[in-house]
């Protein structure tokens, strides 16, 4: 090394000795002939003394540099207790610019205003910054943790390929032409799903991966085109001990990264009480305010807008005081995610009820109304009547908008809860709603419960699944299922998706053949990484605990990937070698055969 | 769980407990009425028998079955001390089948007799066998050394993208097209490299991944498109502390994993010294038999053949009594290693000296060749001249061969080195052999060392390196350098190379860029985690450490990927958009602009 002692980690015992310090300018001090510098290395900052008129003239924020000087305990009066070097500081015997900086895009030091694309164009400066350095240890720290729990429960951590075969899970794959084997083409993988259920029936019994995934979606805010993922899978198990596995992890790593015990077990919701009572299959559990179901309580209302499958109402407290504009907000905010409005009831001050709802009301509806919903006085009671799915989603989201908007939620708060049973089969609507075929909710390979295994493909729609998600603080950081190992089951399963057995074949045919060969039944769970790190680390977005994550679109501001190619690379590539191409060139080949023969 | 113990755990203590067990059928036997079945998890085997006379009759091998027995001390005599549950049998008292198993296309038990491309289609078979289960056990207990040794060295974990630059190391990049950028591709990264210098830019000082990493190269045995490697970068360090780090890693590896306690310090040998001794700059150490330089004593030969710049040999103990067929036979092999042939002379045991060169000495060559090479009487000597790197190479490779073939090397030992010192630049040469520029030994980042840092432009053959490998039995484990952090210097490598600054510029710009910002000293080192894993497992070949590694030209015999894609992802990838056509938009949509100005 070349430096004695980490600038962090000086104290008051070091007092009297010469050490070398290397790292990078901070700040500098300049008082009247003495300059002071905050030297910092990864492990904090050490106060550098220059008492020579010249030694520090040259030095700027972020030149790195070495120093040689003597520890000394700092003037009475002059200790920094915010820092834990804050007793001693550094004479200044020698000096060494290692490399020298030219001037910063953004400041190092403090708060940081310019945006993300700047920040991530230098993203190696905004390392520096002690909140990003800090969000990427806690993510490695989380990494050995993940290791070390499932070490701990038997499992072995194997890597699956990423060059392979594009699997069928909802979003597009990315795509790799292989230059030898012109014509031909890989995917990168959404998820390790096929692998990881090969190795089950390969019998390594317990699975774990920190799995880079891919998905090439539309771009939407929190998504990167690559992600990673602690992909688990397990045989032999019922739904209670991919629980236990998985609660024993998350258990560790916010006890370790966040200093919170979770109480166990976490609770459990019912994928159908999430949606009643939170509208949400994520539902933040760190305030109530739950939505209230008006159907039976309106099933003989004149008011035609409440004539519906399902009714519902969520209360704003003290929403009765907002003004115009801000119940006209709502409105807005109802149409952007795609309801025609929010219909609200005011309970005044007076005990009347406002809002243009209101006169629709029969007496009976007004006077039980504000009971019903838990509404007191002052509040307002936003309401959603149609479909029960949609309708409850809208509600929920308006009840999380109340919450922020009315702090109802506690900040520092963690609610942990597992979403259980889960419909296994959602209807695929046309674009008039018009349902023309079922989609799985999960995915194909989710077994049903045991209750519907032999009933499913006549009722899709009430069929549950043994699916589960497992959400903290609305989001939902994990899901897995209990898989179908019998190829019986699996082929009904695509017969409720409609797909042929010629698709199923063609997709991933190389399960169902290894679902021949005493598949044992298993089932699993995915976290996602990025955003249980990103919890742990108090921050906002997954970007913020990605070393170099992707701007809009995929874009790099800092390599300026993607690029275009060259025609040279295009040829090597392979890319413009088509199916038709090979099927004549095989085509021609065969008969060059069977004239030979 | 479905079962209350594993197979492999049950003892003399569990005699009498009721217990359930869930796993595969190994083997069966039947003795007149009693059938005795191994039951295979994957903790073990454990015996069941089976007193019914029906109650077995359908098991077949690799049937998955859930047992309920009790667990018997078996009959004296009986035991088996081979198995660790051999004192035991568990008496069956129930039976399930969890799911049937078709024919095999090969035994699990036992040695498989069956070409790799078969055992890889059905590769979740293979990993039901033993072997292979153990090497994937290996590579993931290996995993968590890794982190639990870097880790404690303080360093911190982190995922670099996949989905990147196209960066310039030597090989071709695999590509991928991005559909919300049309005619813009990624590269999957060849090697963190850029990525762990911009860490080190970010003042991060010590990282590490266990990195999956791309080659596009033309098939060779023993590559793979897709693996993996331990990835190191540290700051503020020399030589020494990154040789430190890589030993201890090496070492708790190979006492943890291969009970060898690795001595330290790892011997350094310059790759001149590897070169001339070795032949090879990946030396073998597990025996000696080293090159002789015969350069001067062949400098006044009258032998044309000797007339080189370069002559050496090599010693084959009792190569003298080969026969004619298999001296022909060295002639082909080093003629199908590009050599003209291999020149021997046979040391007979009238002291005599045999072969058809020995006519071509002088009486003074002859007689001092022995004494002088160390062979002796039965001995045959091996010869190369000509240019002295491609010349130890051929002596090199023969003297493997002959360590190979007079089983002169210990299967058992482990023989480490650090190889130091490598040039920095190597010639390139076109077809006819003449130098046409320079490459990198290494690459284009790393540092020439101290006495050549202000004059390697002048004299890039003599340069050498602050490179470093580490080798293991011949193979090449790791490779490392101090990289360069100042721009200027790197631009004096560029010059080298011919690399303009607008090659440089494109290729990793954004590099130099970084470099601008007071960039530490830094170097680092990433060793070939399945070479690692594939020598720890006593194993031939890194796929038989990889859970699903590719056949020949990247052919996956399992997922059958590569396949052809169809015309619509095509389409929806934007695969056939080409950089002239985004020119042309972009030019026409220049026009608009200004003609609306």
């Amino acid at each position: 090394m070349i430096r004695s002692h980490e600038a962090g980690t000086l104290r008051k015992e070091h007092a009297g000795q010469q050490v070398t310090l290397a790292g990078w300018v901070a700040r500098r001090r300049d008082h009247g002939g003495v300059t002071f510098i905050d030297l910092r290395d990864a492990s904090g900052t050490a106060q550098v003394v220059f008492r020579e008129e010249d030694a520090a003239h040259d030095l700027r924020s972020e030149f790195c540099v070495r120093v040689t000087g003597e520890v000394r305990v700092r003037p009475e009066g002059n200790e920094n207790p915010e820092l834990p070097t804050g007793e001693i500081e550094v004479s200044a015997i020698e000096i060494e610019v290692l490399s020298e900086a030219a001037p910063l895009p953004f400041p190092i030091e403090g708060d940081v205003n310019v945006n993300e694309e700047v920040r991530l164009r230098y993203r190696y400066l905004d390392i520096r910054r002690e909140q990003v350095a800090r969000a990427l240890k806690l993510r490695s720290e989380g990494q050995f943790i993940v290791g070390d729990v499932l070490r701990g429960h038997g499992f072995v951590n194997v890597e699956t390929p990423t060059l392979t075969r594009s699997t069928p899970e909802g979003a597009r794959d990315f795509l790799v032409p292989v230059r030898l084997k012109p014509g031909h083409w890989y995917a990168l993988p959404q998820s390790p799903q096929l692998f990881k259920q090969l190795l089950m029936v390969g019998g390594l019994e317990r699975y774990y991966q920190i799995a880079r995934c891919y998905r090439d979606e539309d771009f939407r805010a929190d998504r990167q085109p690559e992600f990673t993922q602690i992909d688990i899978e397990m045989s032999f198990v019922d739904q209670d001990d991919v629980f236990q596995v998985g609660e024993d992890l998350v258990a560790r790593l916010w006890k370790d990264l966040a200093d919170y015990e979770i109480p166990r077990p976490i609770p459990h919701i019912t994928y159908a009480d999430a949606m009643a009572r939170y509208g949400s299959d994520k539902p933040d559990l760190r305030f109530g305010n739950e939505l209230t179901d008006m159907t039976a309580y309106f099933a003989d209302t004149t008011f035609r807008v409440f004539q519906a499958p399902y009714v519902g109402a969520v209360v704003m407290p003290g929403g009765a005081s907002q003004t115009r504009k801000e119940l006209d907000g709502w409105q807005d905010w109802a149409k952007a995610r795609g309801a025609r409005g929010l219909a609200y009831v005011l309970v005044q001050e007076d005990g009347a009820l406002g809002g243009p709802v209101a006169k629709n009301l029969s007496d009976a509806e007004k006077e039980g109304l504000a009971a019903k919903t838990g509404a007191k006085t002052g509040d307002a009671i936003f309401f959603g009547a149609g479909k029960p799915h949609s309708t409850r989603e809208l509600l929920g989201a308006a009840r999380l908008e109340i919450g922020r908007r009315c702090e109802l939620i506690d900040e520092s708060a963690w609610a942990f809860c597992w979403v259980v049973d889960a419909p296994n089969f959602e209807p695929v609507e046309d674009d008039k709603g018009e349902q023309i075929g079922w989609t799985s909710v999960h995915h194909p390979f989710t077994a049903p419960k045991a209750e519907y295994a032999d009933t499913f493909q006549d009722d899709p729609g009430s069929a549950l699944a043994n699916a589960y998600d497992i959400v903290c603080n609305g989001n939902e950081i994990g899901g897995g299922s209990i898989r179908i190992h019998r190829a019986e089951m699996q082929q009904r399963v695509f017969d409720v998706l409609g797909l042929s057995k010629e698709d199923a074949e063609s997709k991933f045919g190389f399960l169902l053949e290894a679902f021949k060969f005493g598949p044992p039944p298993h089932g699993g769970i995915a976290f996602g990484w990025d955003r249980v790190v990103t919890l742990l680390a108090g921050q906002d977005s997954i970007r913020d605990v990605i070393a170099f994550p992707k701007a809009a679109s995929g874009y790099d501001p800092l390599t300026a990937a993607p690029t275009p190619i060259t025609e040279q690379q295009r040829k090597e590539a392979g890319v413009d070698i088509r199916p038709e191409d090979l099927e004549e060139a095989e085509k021609a080949e065969k008969e060059a055969k069977a004239e030979k023969a």
